[in-house]
């Protein structure tokens, strides 16, 4: 079976986001900057960068206004807004967030938990804020989460979601995300819904946001990208976990999935070495060890010196 | 892309050889005999059971004779013993292994560094053993080792590898397995190599063996897998580790590598549950945490309880 490995990986970082929301250590907003700005030099094209939630919610990201208003903007960078409402919405189009990135579980149940409302009170506010942004520069995508499974509702109707890409699309959405939110996709099942998902959005407008909760995140990538798919949410140094299984993984590891990238020859344009600069420098950041491996690892290149003995034989 | 999974896939566990031989503290012989004896009843048809090095050399694994008198030989599992030379050969034979898996390396460094000869001296010593193991019953495994990359060398040459695998055929080997010894490989590579070994060895004799030192490790058997490999090692709990990569992951996690199969639909006749019962135990017995993913997620359907607020949603 041949493939071809020729297709740019647009890989957006989102361990500003994604990865510190549920650090329990508080991580200084002068440190949260420091750490954007060196990932705007690693050269990613998109980086979420913090939530405009409420900040009982979400302590650990209550300074989003500030970090939006005070990290270097780097042209050809879009910084993303992870936006739960439409008071969320205006403070990050006053903070000058490049895009908006709005959140509705597939699952229900899993929506009421997670966003304290119905499916059907999500899209109401999503509407608010199509049309809040309208005439302004920003984008908006959209995120289907619990995509491939929910952790209290188990199997997801596959329909389900194709009809939710659809109505995202509908509504004015200029990029759509399905989201493994707690890791329980499988590569045949990212492979059957990223074929279907494409029939209706364009590759360049789907992203695939994945967790390595049950080890299978890289060989979720690798089906999602054969089947079309070419962006792809990761984390610096695998932040993220999940709050339903303690010890396990979180988000894809940006290093290893640009490791992968390196290694079997598709393009991603970032710089490796940095990564891994600043993803050794995370567990000082955050106050425990991170679940990537590449950081702990090394890349194939780094050899390593034979013992002497092997001269002698 | 449409894939066939439909066949099934062999699962070696090799956690009581390739997973406790670097383990610092000493599990008790009792202790191995019935870890061993648990993994014969979850459905295992080939079990990596002890080696027979120098107690010197692996002092974790030096009761490899008492484990194979001991343990309770289940019908239909085939009980492997790890050999470096002649003399491990004797004590294998003499301790009824069904069968010897003997080990060189691709790389001529790696291969002075782990074995201590030369690659020339290993093929000598694997002559003598054909020769010992001729009109016994006993079938032989030849791994080649560091097939795709040695953490000295770096890159290995595919056409090398191959030609290893041809020699291995001539010289009498029942099954051939290609280790990612120390996790350098990447699908892209994995299929290629696959793809050419399975031109002169049949699938029923080639095994994998994948590290997942830099997170690739189900990507790999996957890659392998869809090229037509069946027979893959693993180790529960992902026990192993590399001594070149501190804090990095060991072998590929069987319970890991059983879920992925599961929700594939990809069959293994292997019994997950008992595999998560018996990993979670792993910790108490090798005094620290496992790199295993799933016996800390849980499966899928084991789902959680949604809180209490979501019903006054």
């Amino acid at each position: 079976m041949s493939r071809d490995y020729s297709h740019r990986l647009i890989v957006q970082e989102v361990a500003p986001r994604d990865g510190l929301q549920i650090e329990p250590k508080w991580v200084d907003t002068d440190d949260k900057i420091a750490l954007i700005d060196k990932l705007s030099t690693c050269g990613f094209t998109r980086i979420e960068a913090g939530s405009f939630v409420s900040p009982k919610a979400i302590p650990a990201l209550r300074d989003g206004d500030e970090v939006f208003h005070r990290i270097a903007r780097r042209p050809g960078v879009i910084y993303v807004a992870l936006i739960p409402n439409v008071k969320g919405a205006e403070r990050a189009l006053a903070a000058h967030a490049d895009e908006l990135n709005l959140v509705m579980s597939a699952s229900q149940t899993h929506n009421r938990a997670n966003m304290r409302m119905s499916c059907e009170a999500s899209l109401a506010g999503f509407g608010d804020i199509v049309r809040l942004a309208a005439g302004s520069k920003v984008s908006l995508n959209a995120t289907i989460a619990t995509a491939f499974g929910c952790p209290f509702e188990g199997r997801i109707d596959e329909d389900r979601v194709v009809a939710i890409a659809d109505t995202y699309r509908e509504m004015g959405m200029h990029g759509i995300t399905l989201a493994d939110t707690t890791g329980m996709a499988n590569p045949r099942q990212v492979a059957r819904l990223v074929e279907r998902v494409l029939e209706r959005v364009p590759a360049d407008a789907l992203t695939l946001h994945f967790h390595n909760t049950r080890g299978l995140g890289l060989a979720n990538v690798l089906a999602a990208y054969d089947a079309g798919a070419r962006r792809f949410d990761a984390a610096l140094g695998g932040l993220g976990g999940c709050p339903f299984a303690p010890g396990a993984s979180g988000n894809i590891c940006t290093e290893d999935l640009v490791n992968l990238c390196d290694e079997t020859g598709i393009p991603t344009g970032i710089d490796l070495p940095a990564l891994i600069e600043l993803s050794r420098a995370l567990p000082a950041l955050v106050g425990h060890d991170v679940p990537g491996q590449l950081a702990k690892a090394g890349r194939n290149g780094d050899l390593h010196k034979a013992p002497d003995y092997v001269h002698a034989i």
